[in-house]
Formats: structure tokens, sequence, C-alpha cells
């Protein structure tokens, strides 16, 4: 165990596509606690398409990142000090720490964790905040009927594998969009999807048409662009959308989507949400989640990678979509 | 009164803006009523956005007008001729006659209105689809609450300036868009507006933000295109719109909407609606809206064309904006 912090601090705002140049990798002291504080080695940090946002001066929907500030972000690990009674050397607990091998909080700023039967790192993804977004998207805005057909991309990411395997429990046929034929071959050979198009295919635009013989009754959205685009373009009347993100534009111009006409001729709703909006609803829809992951009706994958100092490459490497479900650092 | 049906039919579907040159005037011979029909006698046709959207062979949300049929639309008109019991020769009624002097109807597929305090014309209006879609936008779609803030464009067409009174009356603030100065002082000083910005003033931009200082809470969208974007722009977390129409959009080119990341970040509801969908809610909307109308609360303004020959150009003036409150035709 390293007695220094490694943090990788924000250097500067991107603009376009993030750099690596755009963070800097840091040693401090190890934090002093102050009563109520529990000192936290961290074993696992969370990357997620959001964090983008965070990675601008504008209005998003969560505060900024500060320049010179750690980069923000979810972690797992484990308390190695306590000042506080309610912590005990040893446990298991998340907490908002950001890029650093080690977090000084407060005691009701963090969780404990069962890790008995299930590694921490899921409740990073298909147990933490990536499930509970595929939950309150697909049950709360969508809500679709067993029969109706159900389309997600970013499909075998963290969020969207979870979206297609709910959906496909609910008796929908799930159709998925992803990139790279690996990708699809996952969705449907390991999640279950029905199909899955891929997005890279010059045919895609017919790919997906024809996968969607019916029209698409339910939207889980996470990508945005041509390819959100063309989904619109294809959908049924009174259906329903829930926009989670739009990733494919985090890093450009914003698209300028020319179906708006399909939403009213569709009577689509069309609903942004953020799954932190709602943090009381949390603990059931995890507990839920857990029972399927214990029995084997719900599966997940995580793509890791290892030490801190590699955290900017594998967080741009996720916004590119080279993950397969949830992207981690694992630090030592 | 002719004895010819004179009807306007469409001659081709029109590319861009609609040309007078789309539409022919034919002379027919009055129809043979069966049994179970009425002849009307049309004494006002009623013209309405929508319209432009069956003017094309595409998929809309109803049928298309037919090539070398006549033009679809409703009217108001007397019954001259019953072969049916339900009806007698003075009754007035509404029909979706089409735009021609006279009209075969079958007596399920007519309804009666009352005239005796309030002008026929009305239930093409205010009392009629456009009142009852500027309801169901804002009460059910919309849903606001008093101290917030209303947006509407076109607000002083025929939608627009119901929605406007009905915001205010919930104790809204009221923010109207229109084109031109002389709408804008109407939608103030007449209708009760708390401010109206002029959308052909190049500084519109920075006037409808000035309009609005503590953003907008609800959108019942009629206009689309760059308008609607800019809307989106300054929407409030957890706002609403309710698309009714994209008026300025149904000549051209679909506008690409780069607002998209606004209904992400601010968890707004974006839902398209057709007022005929739901049927069964007009007799008591139009009976709230009748009494508010009959006390004075509701006002309302007609634009008034004479003549059926004139129908293709006042049509196309309303398209343009050309006219203040409900477009209609006057038949002698």
């Amino acid at each position: 165990m390293s007695q220094k912090n490694l943090q990788i601090i924000v250097k500067r705002f991107p603009t376009g596509w993030v750099q690596e140049s755009d963070f800097e990798l840091i040693e401090q002291p190890l934090p002093t606690l102050r009563d109520g504080q529990v000192l936290i080695r961290n074993e696992w940090l969370s990357l997620d398409p959001y964090m983008r946002g965070r990675l601008m001066p504008g209005k998003s929907y969560a505060a900024s990142a500060q320049l010179g500030e750690v980069m923000v972000g979810q972690a797992a690990g484990v308390v190695i000090q306590s000042k506080s009674s309610d912590y005990g050397v040893g446990d298991h607990v998340l907490s908002y720490s950001g890029w650093q091998t080690h977090h000084a909080a407060p005691a009701d700023q963090i969780k404990r964790i069962d890790t008995s039967r299930i590694s921490p790192s899921a409740y990073l993804g298909v147990l933490g905040m990536p499930g509970v977004t595929a939950w309150t998207g697909l049950i709360d805005i969508c809500a679709p009927k067993a029969g109706e057909t159900v389309l997600v991309d970013a499909a075998t990411g963290a969020v969207g594998s979870v979206v297609g395997q709910l959906a496909k429990s609910l008796g929908c046929t799930v159709v998925g969009i992803a990139g790279g034929s690996h990708k699809c071959k996952y969705a449907v050979q390991e999640l279950g999807f029905d199909v899955c198009v891929d997005h890279n295919d010059p045919l895609f635009k017919g790919n997906l048409k024809a996968a969607v013989p019916s029209g698409i009754d339910c939207v889980f959205e996470n990508v945005g662009g041509a390819i959100f685009e063309h989904v619109m373009s294809l959908m049924n009347p009174f259906s329903r959308i829930a926009l989670c993100g739009l990733v494919s534009e985090y890093n450009q111009q914003p698209y300028g989507n020319q179906q708006m006409r399909s939403i009213l001729i569709n009577r689509i709703k069309l609903q942004g949400f953020i799954v932190s909006d709602k943090l009381q609803t949390w603990p059931p829809i995890i507990d839920a989640l857990r029972e399927k992951v214990l029995s084997g009706a719900l599966k997940y994958r995580e793509t890791v990678a290892h030490g801190i100092a590699g955290t900017p490459k594998a967080f741009i490497g996720m916004l590119k979509g080279e993950n397969l479900g949830k992207q981690l650092v694992k630090l030592d």
C-alpha cells in the first residue's frame, strides 16, 4: 500500500475529444482524518459516460469538475482508518472519491456494501448507478408491455446490457445497437437480445429498419446523433423514449436532429432523466437487481484497466466505446 | 343559393410552399341524398395548419387528402334537406365536409351546434378543435402550476390565443411569440399575455431570453424550427413541452434541432399529441370553454376570407401567419 495519495487532477477542460493531457497525475500526502471521517483505500474507480459532462464549464445536471482539483467519480474501497463509530477498518464502502488512491470521507457520505457473494466492483455497475439508471429509464419512463419492441443503443455497456435483459424478462422483443460485431454477438448470445445491429456497418440504417419489422415502441437512448435520429424515424404511434445520454455528442458540436416531426405525428413521449434525482428509489431497485444477479438471471461484464495512471486512457476508451460492459480501473 | 356544388380539389401535392395552383375549383351537381343522410349548405370553412400535413403522400397522423378529390377539412353549415329523423332543415351542424359549398353526410358523422348565443364559426375555433387542442396540450401535458412561466408560439393563432388565456387564468406568467408587432400588441393588450416577443425582430433571441428571467417551465409548441430550438435552450429543470405543431417546417426540409441536450440535462418531458386521439374528452372541454366565452373570460378573433374561390389563397396566408386568430372562409 502506497503511503502517498496518488491523484488525477483536471488540468484543463477539453474542447472536442478528451485528451490524456487534459489530466495530470500528482502525489499528495495521505489526508489526516477529522472526527467523523474515515480513510478509504480505493480498490475500484468507476468510469462512466456522464463524467464527460462534468468536464465543461457550462451548465449540466450537476456541478462541474474543478480545474486543479481531483477528477470526480465514484469508487469502491476499504476503510483503513476510522474516526467514526459507524465504520471499522476493513469495511467495504462506496464513496464519491474521484480519481485517487485514497479518500478521507465523512461517514455520512459513504455507503457500506456487502461483498460476501458479489465483487465490490459490481456496486459501481450492475448493482450501482448504471443498474438503477437502466431500471428507472426502462420501467418508469418507457414502461414497456409484453410483446412490445424495445430498442437500446450502447447495448453492451454497463447500462444498456441491464436494459436489454430487463426488457427481455418483461416479455419484450429486444433490439440492441452496438459498435462492432463482437459486441453484437455478445448481446445476442450471452445477454439474450433478440437481435443486435452494428452501427459501424455501412448498411446500418437498412439493417436497423429490417430488425424492427413492427416498429419501435420503447427506446432507451444513450448515444444521440445520427443513430438516434434514425431510430426516431422508426418509432410507432404512442411510443416512449427515455433519454439517458447523448455520448456521441459530448465531444463535438451537438447534432441537428431532423426527426422532431416523428415526435409529433407519432405522439411520442420523449423524456430526459437523471437517476440521481430520485435517490430514495435506489435501495429497493438495487435489492431487486442483486437478486437477479445472484440467481443468474442478470449477467454482466466488466472491462478493467489497472493502475491509477491509466485512468484517463481508460476513460477516453470508454467514451469511444472500446469497453464491453462496465469500465473500471482496478487499483493495487 | 347555388344549385351547383362548388368544390376545391387537390390537383397535386405541393413540394415546399403550397401554391394556389395546387388546387382547382370545379363545379358539380348537388349530391342526391341516400337514406340516413342530410344535405348541408356550408357557411364556414375551417382552415387549420394541420391541413398542410394532409397534402403529402407520406405518413402523417391521419389519412392524406387524395389527388383529384375534395380537399379535406371541417365546416359549419345548415341542413337544407334531410333523409334522417335526427336532423331537420335549418339545423346548424359541423361536418368533415372539406372545401366545398355543399356536402351530403350520414347523420352519424355530423354534430349539431347551438348557435343561439354564439356564431357557428366559433365551433371551428375557440369552441372546436383548436380550443380543445389548446386545453389538452396545456392542461393534460404541460400541467402548469400557478407562478410557473408558460410560453406559447403562434401566440395569436386560434390555438395559441386560447393557450395563453387559459395559462393566465391558472396564475401563470404567460409569454407569447408571434410574428409582427401588431400581433404582439394584441396578445398583451387584448389577450392579457404578460409579454409577447416578435420573432421577426432581428433581436428576437436576446429579447426572448430577457422575457423569461426565471426560465421556461411549460411550452406549448406550434412552430418548430429555429424558434423552437431557441426556446428549448431556455427551459428549466423538470419542464414540459406539449408538441402540437411544427408549422414552420411543413413547407421545407425538417430543421435540425441541436437542443436535444437540453432535454437530457433539464429532464424535460417533450410529448407530441393529436387532439383527435381522445374524442371522448371533447364535450366537457367544449362546455367549459363555452362558459368562459359567454362570460367574457375567453376572447377570440377571426380572420375571414369570403367565397370558396379564395380558399387556397387564405390557406396559404394562414400557413405564412397572415391571420390573427382563427382563419375562416365565409361562403355566401
